[in-house]
Parts: structure tokens; C-alpha cells; sequence
């Protein structure tokens, strides 16, 4: 593996142990994949242990030689799981005294409930308590090389989104659009998945869709989810034939080399209704000012009270990031490894931005039975401003 | 709805009771996308109670709208979730009867720690005990709808496999032949993800990689992985370029309406070298045993066992499923709307096969350096013998 490789997680895992210390935690378990490869550099099956100080071991139980050759931590065959909790009491007799009752993280909110009893009766001098909120912040700044592997999905959702707008017309289907895109993209290199953390959430490339099927109500925690193919998969393009004077809602991310981009332009083939062309041009506004504000002291929460409040001053406040009932309560969301990273921009999340965050912005605005427009932008917050991370051209892409 | 749906959940509703009556549970609580959508046919985001006797609810967080046109079952809005175990014990006091403590299963096997500590915290009276196995067994029989949901899938993934073999060229990268069968698949309705149930494990249509590459240890939970195209995710295809005389491992899947199909064939450009071509006849030599032998009274563990002999027979046992350390234990694993569903074959699994099993049997030979060979069929037992799902011609592929 490359020194930069090794450089940067040994930083990851020294920015980790800071918030251990500071949460009074004797070390961390980190059992998600994501998490492993961002902590290591390898996503092998196994368990990452991070102590408080010290250094961190990976236990793996498949593929030992791949993960010794990618990771750049101790990396160690992990045996039986039943001797596991003995062989972490052995390697980290500072973090598992006798007769104390060490305190470790762990991502609960992704480990499932079963492993999470079985690691509870095997470490029987420690409790495991939920650091996911710890392990989510260090991750939501990002280095320079990860911010340079956002850009090159960037470039590659481009080229892709070029390629869809050369090729789509009127009576194609939403899923024949996508399918455009979806098959230029993995050309480029797309990993051919999309890792969500959220429980239950899922994502292909993302969500295509036109006029009313984009409006329809979904589960998938974004302001639009589309009619999907199916109940058993209800999301995102649909066999619908894109129609005339529809808005068509391209939002969509790939993943290169493990990091996603997010990004959506609106189309249309003809002209908008005027009532969705104002409120377009109401998401531009939006996203301009967010822009203009999205730096390091200001918070997630106060961008979102911002945007929502401009929706409101427009008259579409019914309309912003969903439509009534269905609406989500935020701006837009931290992005890297995962699409649903941290800070969201919602209330509740009140510390500043920092430096090195990524994060997209999506206001968009729902209008049932008749479609969804908006516009998304990936950003990276640098000391006093931003930069836009996204390449696709701003506009409104409107077809003859 | 259909009238179809409605009568296939309830069939399986009642199955579900049947199960929660043996095991002396009160209820269970689905929180997994794909177990509500079996339940209901519905996929929307919320919880399906199901009592151990009585009608079951499916409290929706959202879509409420698209759920109430979707679910088979009485399907309510969730409202806050502090409230929601006061709610379940007023909507199912036979279960939370004051003074006693009800036994609930669960889903804990994909249920996220986090949300399992809220619930017990939410279910005063009662306990979350883990279902998995039960829930999981109900869902290994597949109804006459749900076997032709994946004939469907079968005829998609061969479609697709043809135009592969067709572009299929010397030279040509891994990734651009995947692209090729996914581009097609997707085009034919392949939703654009494959569901695995396991934690931490991923899938895109499945495993394409030659020679070498193929051959590479991986953390995957099957017989052979891939290289892949990053650490970040480290499986199936890379950038390799296929050569000649070298097997091509073409292991594909896709999901039509929910519904995934896995196969594999096995191509090469050229002549396979001697001992992988006696390897690959060997593979289908345990195929065809094996299907001799699918057939309700045989046992899982029983058929994995004697594959496991006629490799060694064969003088291939470490060269069997994975090579060495890598190896996984297992001849094949059922499937349906989760492609790692139940009964896997393999040792623990001695409960005999059922009618409406489906199967997808996997026999595979890896060779460090030099590639995989095998083959794989899906199966739907039936009441005496099995039928294969899988359409695609059974051979060695050969191109010039």
C-alpha cells in the first residue's frame, strides 16, 4: 500500500483515539465495513479494535492475506470467535483490567442486534456503548485525498450525465434513461454500488425520474423517491415513457475507488409549467445563497432554517423537500464513503462546519401529479468559503 | 392490490403464527425492508407486529399513502416512536398483559443494536428475544407465485448472458464484460440491486473474473470473489484484461420484482489448461449428483457432505469452494428475495429439504495463479424431485 495510504490512517485513527479520550472511552470497536477500510485501509471481514492510546489491531476472519497485504494497521487472524473477548483482554491489558469495567465504543447503529449480544457475553469485563456519533464526526472531515476521490466521481457522473442528456427523448422511459447513465458510469469505473448507512435504505445510482412518478410519496429518506420498478423495490426510475413539458429529475451519484458524489440537474423536453419554472429558479436561489454562506462557522441547522425560510418568503414552503406529510426536514447532507454521512443539514445539528467537510446541498421542491424540480451540488468547506465539487453545468436542461 | 398478494401474505402471515405458537412467543416485530415486504407487500419504512394470533399491523413511518396502497394488512401511521410501545400494548393487550413480560421475537440478525436498545426500552413489559432463524425459516418455502417471480429472473439473467458470450473478446477488460451483462440485465427490469442479507456483505450482479483475478482470497461469503476494482470494494471484477486459456468465471444474478436468481458458467477463449478442465468436469459430476439427490427427505448437511466426498475422491479437496484458508463451507444456499437466504448446504443445516425450497447449488474449484472453474444452477424443490429454475445451456463455453 502507498505511504499516503498509511500516513492518512494513521491520522483517521489518531483523530479517533482524541475523541475516545475525550468521551472517557478505554478503546472502540469498529465492526462495520466502511468503517474498517476507512480506519485500515482494507475492507476484509473482521473487527477493528482502536484503544485509547496505542496501537490499534485488526482481527480478520476472511481474507487474512488480503487484509495483510492492503491494511495498514497491526493485522492478525482473528481464530475462533468465542476466544475473541480473551484474545482482546491478552492484546489490551491497559483497556481490560481486572476487576474494572472498561468502557468501549462501538457502531451500534449499524451492528446488528445479534453480534452486538453475542460481543456483550464475550467481553465480559467491558460495556459496549453506542460511539456512532463519535465515529460518524471524525469521518466527517475529509482529507485531501479523500476530497480528491470525490472529484474524480464527480468528473465521472459528468461525463455520464453528458451522455444521458445526448441520448434522452421524448417516450424513452425513466429506467432507459437510467440505464444510459447507470452503463456509462460503471464504463468509467462506478463500483456498481452505493453504501447507505441508514437502516432499511437503499440506493442504486439514484433517482431518475419524470412529471408525476417523481412526485409520488416514498420511504426513501430524500425529498423525492420515485415509483421504482416495484413494491419490492420502490424507489427511483420507473417503466414510465418520459412525456412533453415534464420536469425530468436526474439525481445521481457513483462511487469511485469507494468515494460517491451526489448531484441533480433538472430537464425537460419542451417548456415547464410556469408555476415549477419559478420554483426552480426558486432552488437556484437557494442553493446560491446556501453557497454563499456554506463555510466554517456557520452551522448545519442555521442553513437549513435559512432555506426554509426563503421556501416560505416564496410561497412554496408546502413544496420544499417533499410534498406535506412526505416532506424530510433538511437541506442536504455530509457525503464520502457513505451517501448519508454527517453534518445533515437539519436542526439539531448545531456545531460549525468544518474545514474538510463534503457535504451536498439539494433544495428541490415536489409538486404531486405534476413533478419534482431542483438542482444539487457537492461541495467541500475550505478555511473561508467553499468549492463546489461538481462539474455538470448549472442549468436548466432544456430539450427542443 | 391483487387478490393473489392478498391471499399468498396471509398464507404466510399464518405460517409466521404457526412458528411464534411452537416457539411460545407472544408476537414478532419485523423491522427489516425485505421481512415487511414478505409480510405485507408492502416496503415502506416503519415496523409489522405480527401477534401470535390475531390480525398483525404495519406501523408506517413512511410513505403512510403508498403503504395503505400497498399492504395486504391493517397498516397505521406510526406517530411518534416514544409513543410507539404504549401504542402496540393498546392495540395488542393479549400480549402485553399487565403484570406479566411478553416474549417477542425479532429480526435481530439485521436489526441494528441502536434500535434494539430503543425498543427495549420502549417494550416495558416485554422482551425482545431473536426470530431470526424462525423468520428465516418461514421464508425458506417459496409459494408457486414466488418460484415463478424467479423464473422470471432466470430468463433475464439468460438473456443476458448471451449477449455477453456475444461480445464477449479477447482482451476485453472483467469490468467491461460485467458491463455488458448488467447493461443488458437492467434493460430487461433488473431492479439495480441485489439484496444479501448478511452483515457486511455486499453485491453487485454477482462475480465476473478470469484467470488469476478470480482466483484471489476474499472476504466474500462465497466460493470465489474477485479482485475487484478497489480496496474499497474488494470483489468481482477488475480492470484485468481476460486472456486466453484461462477460465472465465461468469457468476451472475439479478432481481426481477424482488425476486434474484444466482448461476454460473464457466467460458474460455482458447483451451482450458488439463486440470482445470478436469476440475470443471468434476464440478458437474457433483452438479448432476446433486441433483439426483434435491429432493425433500435429503438434508442439507447430507448433500454437502457427499460433494465434499467426490471432490476428494477426485483428489480436488483443497481446491474445493475457495482454496486452502479461504475456502467456504458450504455446496450452495437457498434464495429468493435475499440471495443468502435459507437452508445453506452445508454441515448444521440436518432438518430435511421441503417442497418449495429453491437452491441455488454451487460447485466450484479454485486454483491459486490459474482461476476458477464450476457451475451453478438455481432449483425449486418439489414434491419428489427438483426442476431448475436456470435456463441457460449447461456447458463449457468455448470461444475460438
Amino acid at each position: 500500500m502507498s505511504e499516503a495510504l498509511r500516513g492518512e490512517t494513521a491520522a483517521r485513527r489518531e483523530r479517533l483515539q482524541q475523541e475516545l479520550v475525550r468521551h472517557g472511552l478505554s478503546g472502540c470497536l469498529v465492526t462495520q465495513n466502511v468503517g474498517i477500510y476507512y480506519w485500515t485501509g482494507s475492507m476484509q471481514t473482521g473487527y477493528l479494535f482502536v484503544p485509547a492510546s496505542g496501537e490499534a489491531t485488526y482481527y480478520v476472519r476472511r481474507s487474512v492475506v488480503r487484509a495483510q497485504a492492503e491494511s495498514t494497521v497491526r493485522t492478525v487472524e482473528l481464530g475462533s470467535f468465542r476466544g475473541f473477548g480473551a484474545k482482546l483482554a491478552e492484546d489490551y491489558p491497559a483497556c481490560f483490567r481486572f476487576g474494572t469495567r472498561a468502557v468501549l465504543g462501538a457502531d451500534l447503529d449499524v451492528m446488528p442486534a445479534q453480534l452486538y449480544l453475542r460481543l456483550r457475553e464475550l467481553l465480559q469485563n467491558a460495556e459496549l456503548t453506542d460511539a456512532s456519533a463519535l465515529l460518524r464526526r471524525v469521518r466527517s472531515v475529509k482529507s485531501p485525498g479523500e476530497a480528491d476521490a470525490i472529484r474524480k466521481a464527480a468528473q465521472v457522473a459528468a461525463v455520464a450525465l453528458d451522455e444521458g442528456l445526448r441520448q434522452l427523448r421524448e417516450g424513452m422511459t425513466e429506467l432507459e434513461l437510467m440505464t444510459v447513465i447507470e452503463h456509462e458510469m460503471r464504463k468509467q469505473g462506478h463500483v456498481g454500488l452505493m453504501r447507505m448507512r441508514g437502516y432499511n435504505q437503499e440506493i442504486m445510482i439514484g433517482m431518475i425520474a419524470a412529471g408525476a412518478a417523481a412526485a409520488e410519496p416514498s420511504y426513501f429518506d430524500g425529498p423525492a423517491g420515485g415509483r421504482g420498478l416495484t413494491a419490492a423495490a420502490p424507489q427511483s426510475a420507473s417503466t414510465r415513457p418520459i412525456g412533453r413539458n415534464e420536469p425530468i429529475l436526474i439525481d445521481i451519484g457513483c462511487c469511485i475507488d469507494g468515494y460517491v458524489i451526489d448531484q441533480t440537474r433538472t430537464a425537460v423536453i419542451g417548456t415547464l409549467p410556469p408555476e415549477l419554472a419559478r420554483a426552480y429558479e426558486v432552488s437556484v436561489e437557494i442553493l446560491r445563497r446556501t453557497e454563499r454562506d456554506l463555510r466554517p462557522s456557520i452551522s448545519p441547522e442555521q442553513l437549513y432554517a435559512q432555506a426554509l425560510e426563503m421556501a416560505e418568503q416564496a410561497g412554496l414552503a408546502r413544496h420544499f423537500m417533499g410534498y406535506g406529510a412526505d416532506q424530510v426536514r433538511f437541506l442536504g447532507h455530509g457525503i464520502g464513503l457513505e451517501i448519508d454521512e454527517w453534518p445533515v443539514l437539519a436542526k439539531g445539528f448545531a456545531d460549525p462546519l468544518e474545514p474538510g467537510m463534503v457535504l451536498a446541498v439539494e433544495p428541490k421542491f415536489t409538486f404531486p401529479g405534476l413533478g419534482v424540480v431542483g438542482i444539487e451540488n457537492t461541495y467541500l468547506i475550505r478555511e473561508s468559503d467553499c468549492e463546489s465539487l461538481t462539474v455538470s453545468p448549472e442549468k436548466l436542461f432544456v430539450l427542443p
